[in-house]
C-alpha cells in the first residue's frame, strides 16, 4: 500500500452506509484502508468478490470484509466484520475512494519551466509541470493536468478535468473530451500507417484526419491511438484501454468498451457498446463488432460479429460454445490420430476377412 | 478531417492530370480535400479502393470519386463525376498530398529552451523545439525536425529531411539515414537483451553494436528497434513499421518491408525485400526469411521461409494454401470427433456381425 | 561496432587467463574488440555458441574465438587461434565486459536544466540530465543515472548505481532496488486496470499500490508494469523483462526471471523462480507458474502450472511434450480428415457387403 494514501479513518456502520451496504459484527471499529484478504490487518477493510480467494476468509485478519450475502452466509467463523453489498466489488471500489482517494496532484500552476504557446488557451485551475510543451492554439480545459513531458500539438483541444501523464504525446488537431485520463508513453493521433505502393515503393498518404476520444475514456500507458486518414478515430464515451494497446486508423471503437492490454485493433474497424477484449486480442481491418461481444485472450478475429452479445474465442475467433469444443479435440488430436490408425487397422482385418 | 488541412482548391480535371487519370463528368467543379465516400459532400474528391465499400458508390455525395475502369463501368448512377485511374489508391495518394499535403512544422529554429551539445552538428534549417536534447558530436541532417522530448544520445548521426516526433528517443551511435520518420515513443538502439547465465545469475552482456535506419524508413510510435550486440541492427530503405512493433538485436530487415502493429521479430532474423508481416506476428530468432514473403496476422514463425513470395499464416505458419486447409478442418473438430466416434460404433457392429 | 567501443587491447593469453579458458594458437595476438565468426578481423575476438553458425568456423578471419573443446575438437583448420571454455557463452560476455566494456555515461552531475524538488534526496555521483523531473520527496541513490526526459513521480526510492534512459517513467511511491536498469519509454507505476462496472458505467477504482523492482532487475524499452490496486506488484531480483512487455496489477513475478519481448501479464500472476516466457506470451490473470517453467513463443497460459521445471508451449499452453505431438497432428489435419473420408467409404462398402 503506498505510503501517501490512507488518510481517512471511518468505521465500519460509517462505510457501510456510503457504500449501501448492511454491516455486522463489530459496527464503530476504525479503518484506515484497504488491502487483500491475505495482508488486511484488524484496521483495514478488505473485500471478496474472485470466488478464487473465498478460503482466504476464513483465516483474513481484516478488520471488515465486504462481500455478498451468499459467501456471508456459508462463512464458518463467526468473528469476523462484514459488510453484506449486492455488488461488493462496486462496494468496495467506493470504499477505496473514501478511505484512500485518487491520486493527489501537486499544485504547480503553469511551470515557468513548460513551454506554452502564446496562443493556447488554458482554462481555470490547470497544473502544467516543468517541461511539458503546449502548441499553437490548443484549449486544455479548467482542472486538468498536464504532467512533466508531455506534448500536446497544435490545434488540439482537451476538455475539463483531464489527467496526462508524464511523457504521453498528443499530436495535433485532436479532440479530447471530459474528464480523460491518458496515462505516460501514451501517444494518441500518430499517423495512420497508410502507403500507396507504386513502382516498388511505399507511397506514405498524409493522415489528414484526426483522434476523437469522448469524454471518460482513459488510456493505458504506451497505449496508441492511430489519427484517421481523412477523418476521425473515434473512442467512445467511457471506454477504457489497457497498456500497449494498438487501435488502427479510421477506427470507431464504441462506448464502455474495455480493450484489455495489448489488444490489437487494425484500421478502419468499428465496435458496438460494452465489447470487451481480453489481452492479445487481434482484431483484422474493416470489420464492425456487435454491441455486448466479448473476446477471450489472443483471440484473432477475422469477420464481422453480427450477433450482440456473444462471447468468442480462439484463432480465429468462434463463438465460445463452439471454441471450447474445438480446443477440447484440439489437445486430444494425439489419440484422435491413434483411434484413425486402429481404424484402419481393423477395416483392413475386416475387410481381409470378409 | 483536421482543421488545418484543406488549403488547396483544384478542378476536377486539373486533379486528373496531377495523377495521371481520366475524368469524366463536371470537370470544372472544385475540389476542396478528400473524405471517404459515407462522409464526402459535393466539395470532396473520394476514391474506391476496397471492394467491399462499393455499395457506397450509389450513394456517396461525394463531388469526384477516384476508381477503377471496372468499377466505374458497374456503376448503376450516371450523375457521379469520376477520375478513372489504373492504380486508383495510388492516385488517391497523389491527389491527398495535393489537396492537403504533409503535416506542416513549425519554424522554431534551435529552440534556446533545447539542450543542445556544442559538439553537435546541426545542418540547416533545422529546427530543434523545447526540451529536446542533442548529444555529444551528434550530426543532424539539413531540414530535419526534431520535435520537443526527444533525446538523440551521443554519436548518432541523423541524414537530411528526418523528423523525429515528440518523445522519440534514439540512443548512441546509431545512424540514420535520410527522409526517415519516427514517431512519438519509438525507441531506436536501446539495448539488445543479451544476458550470459552463469552461477544462476544472468549477466548482462554490454551491447556495443548499433541500428542503422536506411533511408525512406518510417517508425511507428512506440515502436522498438534494439541496437546489435556486436554489430548492426539494420533496417532497411525504405522499410515501415507500424506502431508497437519490436525489431531484436542483430536483425537485418531488408527494404521495403512492411510490418504492422505489434509484430515481433527475436533476435539475428534477417528478411529479405518486400516481405510483409500482419499484425501480432512473431517471427522466432536466427531465422530467414525469402523475399516477398507475406504473413497473415498473429502468424507465428518458426522456421526458415525458403521459398520466395509465398503468403503464410497461422501458429505454426504455414504455406498459405496448406494453412487454409488446415484451419478449415480445425473449426470442425468437433464434427470430426463425432465422425471417428461414429465410425468405431459402425466397425464395431461390422465385427459382431461378421 | 559502435563508434565509441573497442578501447582497449588484450593479448589472447591475457583474455584467456581473465575468462578462465585455455589458449591455443598463437597466444599474444593483440585483440581490440568482438564481432561475430561472419565479421571479425585478424584483431578480433569471436565466439561460438549457437549450433548453427558452426560452419562459419572453417571461414572466419577472427584473430581468436572462444568455444567449447567439442568444437575445437571437430575443427578442420588448424590455424585458428582458439580460447576453450567450459561456458563460452559466459566466457565470451566476460571477453566483452574486457574488451569494450558498458556504455560509459557523461558526468554531468545535477544539471541547472532539470527539474529537482527541494525535498528530493540525491546521493553522491548522481547524474540527472537536462529535463529530467525529480518529484517530492524522492530519493535517488548514489552513483545512479537519471537521463533527460526521465519523470520520477514523488515519494520513489531507487537504490545504487540504477540508470533510468531518456523518457522513462517512475510513477508515485514506488520502490526501486539497486542495479536496477530501465530503458527508454517504459512505465513503473501506472495505474492498474481496475474497474468496477455498475449501472452501465466502468468506474475507476483508485490504485492505491505500487510498484516494487528488486535489485538487478533490467526493464526494455517501453515495456509497463502497473502498480498493485492495494499492495504491491513485484518484479524479483535478477529478472530481465525485455521491450514491450505488459505486467498487469498485482502480480508477484519471481526472481531470476527472463520475459521476452511482447509478454502480457495478467493481473495478479504469480511466477516461481528461473520462469521463462518467450516472445508475445500471454497469461491470464490469477495463476501461479512453478519454478523454472518455461513458456515457448505466443504461448496462451490458461491454467496453473504445478509441477516445476517443465517446458510449456502452445495456445491453449501444454506441457512441451503434448504440445509437440498436438501441433503434429494440427498440421497434418487435412490428411487427417481424408482418412477418416476413406474410412468412411469403405465402411459403407463394407456395411453393403455384408
Amino acid at each position: 500500500m503506498s505510503s501517501t494514501s490512507a488518510a481517512t479513518i471511518l468505521t465500519v456502520s460509517e462505510l457501510a452506509e456510503m457504500v449501501g451496504g448492511t454491516a455486522q459484527g463489530q459496527l464503530d471499529r476504525p479503518l484506515r484502508g484497504c488491502a487483500d484478504l491475505e495482508r488486511a490487518t484488524h484496521e483495514q477493510l478488505s473485500f471478496l468478490s474472485n470466488i478464487k480467494y473465498r478460503r482466504h476468509l476464513e483465516t483474513t485478519q481484516a478488520g471488515c470484509v465486504i462481500l455478498a450475502q451468499e459467501h456471508a452466509s456459508r462463512l464458518q467463523r463467526t468473528d469476523l466484520t462484514l459488510i453484506i453489498a449486492k455488488d461488493p466489488y462496486y462496494a468496495f471500489r467506493q470504499a477505496v475512494v473514501k478511505l484512500h482517494g485518487f491520486r493527489q496532484h501537486a499544485c504547480v500552476g503553469v511551470s515557468p519551466q513548460a513551454s506554452v504557446h502564446p496562443t493556447a488557451q488554458i482554462g481555470r485551475n490547470v497544473n502544467i509541470h516543468p517541461f511539458a510543451v503546449i502548441g499553437e492554439n490548443v484549449v486544455i480545459g479548467a482542472d486538468s493536468e498536464i504532467y512533466s513531458q508531455v506534448t500536446i500539438m497544435p490545434n488540439t483541444r482537451l476538455g475539463r478535468e483531464c489527467i496526462i501523464y508524464p511523457g504521453a504525446t498528443v499530436y495535433d488537431d485532436c479532440v479530447i473530451g471530459e474528464r480523460v485520463i491518458i496515462h505516460s508513453g501514451a501517444v494518441i493521433g500518430s499517423d495512420g500507417y497508410g502507403y500507396a505502393t507504386h513502382g516498388g515503393v511505399h507511397h506514405k498518404i498524409p493522415q489528414v484526419g484526426n483522434v476523437v476520444l469522448e469524454d471518460d475514456v482513459e488510456i493505458g500507458a504506451t497505449t496508441v491511438v492511430m489519427r484517421a486518414a481523412l477523418e476521425s478515430t473515434v473512442i467512445g464515451k467511457g471506454s477504457k484501454l489497457d497498456c500497449g494497446v494498438v487501435i488502427g486508423h479510421n477506427c470507431r471503437i464504441g462506448p464502455h468498451n474495455l480493450l484489455v492490454a495489448q489488444v490489437g485493433i487494425a484500421g478502419s474497424v468499428s465496435t458496438g457498446k460494452y465489447v470487451v477484449m481480453g489481452g492479445q486480442v487481434g482484431v483484422a481491418g474493416h470489420l464492425h463488432i456487435a454491441d455486448l461481444t466479448r473476446f477471450a485472450g489472443q483471440s484473432g478475429v477475422v469477420a464481422d460479429v453480427v450477433q450482440p452479445g456473444l462471447e468468442h474465442g480462439g484463432s480465429p475467433a468462434m463463438e465460445v460454445r463452439h471454441a471450447r469444443r474445438v480446443y477440447l479435440q484440439f489437445v486430444q488430436l494425439p489419440e484422435m490420430a491413434k483411434r484413425i490408425k486402429e481404424l484402419e487397422n481393423k477395416l483392413k482385418q475386416l475387410e481381409k476377412a470378409t
